[in-house]
């Protein structure tokens, strides 16, 4: 086993703190990866809390991960030492179903295994542990390649963020022509106003602050909408073939759905914890769909970095030491963030 | 103008009666039509009793309609007297919009022209009356062949109970090879069942009462599931390509959502007068889409028309005469028929 080191939750409310753990050694298709930086996903926090169930403590959270090859198994190709990777929400899948055949990893019918907190196949009995951590190791039908040409501390936040916004965008076909709406300006939100204006939408933000407009102009919008204007929102009505709705507050989702035009979908990537009302007439005059969208699949995952490598897109970030850890997640929960929080890891061994 | 005869709510807590009014002349594109046939939906009660806004009366409800053709405009081709026809839910759509261009006149962006209560353009400052009457004068483009082998009275329920669940089943590809999910044996799920069937896919009747089972079997359900067995639904996840949910009642639409495989969808025909809540990982793990749809464009419904010609299907009647009309809305509203009241308009002279 391999001795490791990282930042772990004792339990639902105890800070993160220094903790030392063990990996499995590098199988014959593993790769096992020194971790330089890790983005700070808001389901992190949600796991460390058990706030989406009971967690399995301890828990190190973590799954926008990028760092260098330190060493690869026998069996494999295309990985070699000193190659710069990434690692987001999944570490394997049963490879076996249908989902798995279509390269939708995420939509596993039989599960698959999240970077932390997930029951590992490898070690029988044991939860996987994340990216707030020294090194990790993962087969590599799971590791991504990085393009040379970005800043990679800002490329952490693609392998979640990134993914999550980049792959409705691409399934719904957003592109040159198209009138595409953003709901919410956050991790999420930044991310997808980025994407939709490099893949050549008409996009627009739609934001409760006035305060945020300069800046989602900055980002990619052509458009900004205050969404508490309900003059404002009338005005928008059958406008959109497309709307990423990336809040995870309640929120009125048929204000949204009526902004559609015929045939339009609303996809949620944010996650409410309370069920959204939807009413029925705001999916049949006219049709339209409201539908949920889940990260990426692994090759999708790779051409998202790939598209990200050629537009020079990364995340905005800010980057922290992990003694910084717990502020950072105090700072999440309250939004204050522009717009996400990376973790640079070489800061990990003072602090262990 | 013509004198026409019919039957009207005079308020929205009065009884239908026999009401003498007008109609217009039939202009040049006007088809002039003998009613013959006039099916009961729960929108004839809905509006009648003001129950979706304040209703305009007299109200004279009814848009389940076939008769003959009594007279029809100079500028009218393919439509001569004595013709057998039919007119559904709508009798006019502005024709220039993007939606009516696509032959979608039911989702026109001006607003269709709807067969009973609504703004009449051809009658400024009046509102269109029903089928429960004598008489209708309509635009041929409104108007649809009846196929000469089906029996006429159970025809007149196609018009509406049968395109709302024909053009969802149509839109999303319901065939051979399909699984198939129908919620509810009313109205809607009956013609739903014999539609599905007809486009050779397996089909799963959904219900409450085990007392339906039987009758689903003999209308089209390869099975059925018994809604309220938690083992029998959990024994169905992840099974559907596509679910069409005809309740109207309020309900968990979680509980199908999680029926459904990835990228499956459920379409909501039934109208729930409070908003559905839809917990978001109902349609993120795996994604799924919840969409809506109303009745169907003209030259659809007309291909709905020859599909029911070309395999035999028709409504499963109750028939009735105009002066059991109260007692036939009473019924309905206990989803005590099976599965649909038609209205033998002769009845009406001596009524009147």
């Amino acid at each position: 086993m391999l001795a490791c080191t990282g930042y772990a939750a004792q339990s639902a409310d105890s800070k993160l703190a220094p903790h030392s753990f063990e990996r499995r050694d590098p199988g014959p298709t593993d790769v096992q990866i020194d971790i330089r930086y890790c983005g700070v996903c808001h389901s992190d926090i949600h796991t460390a809390r058990s706030e989406w169930g009971p967690a399995h403590y301890p828990v190190i959270p973590g799954h926008e991960i990028v760092g260098t090859v330190a060493a690869v198994g026998k069996d494999v190709s295309g990985f070699a030492v000193g190659d710069v990777v990434g690692v987001g929400c999944m570490v394997d899948s049963c490879q076996s179903c249908e989902a798995c055949a279509k390269g939708l990893e995420q939509y596993c019918e039989n599960g698959f295994t999240g970077t932390y907190d997930a029951p590992d196949k490898n070690l029988p009995g044991k939860f996987t542990f994340g990216g707030y951590s020294k090194a990790i190791v993962v087969d590599q039908k799971f590791v991504l390649r990085v393009p040379k040409n970005l800043e990679l501390a800002a490329v952490a936040p693609l392998l979640c963020a990134g993914i999550t916004t980049y792959s409705p965008l691409r399934h719904w076909n957003v592109g040159p022509g198209k009138t595409v709406g953003i709901v919410g300006l956050g991790g999420l939100g930044h991310m997808a106003l980025k994407l939709a204006h490099a893949m050549g939408a008409d996009v627009t933000l739609f934001t409760t602050s006035v305060g945020k407009a300069d800046d989602a102009r900055r980002l990619g919008a052509n458009h900004v909408v205050i969404s508490k204007d309900e003059e404002q929102m009338k005005s928008q009505a059958r406008r959109f073939d497309f709307i990423l709705d990336c809040v995870s507050a309640p929120h009125d989702i048929n204000a949204y759905l009526a902004l559609l035009k015929l045939d339009g979908t609303l996809v949620q990537v944010g996650v409410p914890a309370e069920p959204l009302p939807v009413k029925v007439f705001s999916l049949l005059f006219p049709r339209r769909h409201f539908s949920g969208s889940l990260i990426g699949g692994i090759a999708e995952t790779q051409e998202m970095l790939d598209f990200c490598g050629k537009h020079g897109i990364v995340s905005d970030i800010e980057m922290i030491d992990i003694r910084q850890i717990n502020e950072a997640y105090d700072r999440v929960v309250s939004a204050d963030v522009k717009y996400r929080f990376v973790i640079d890891m070489d800061t990990l061994q003072a602090a262990a």
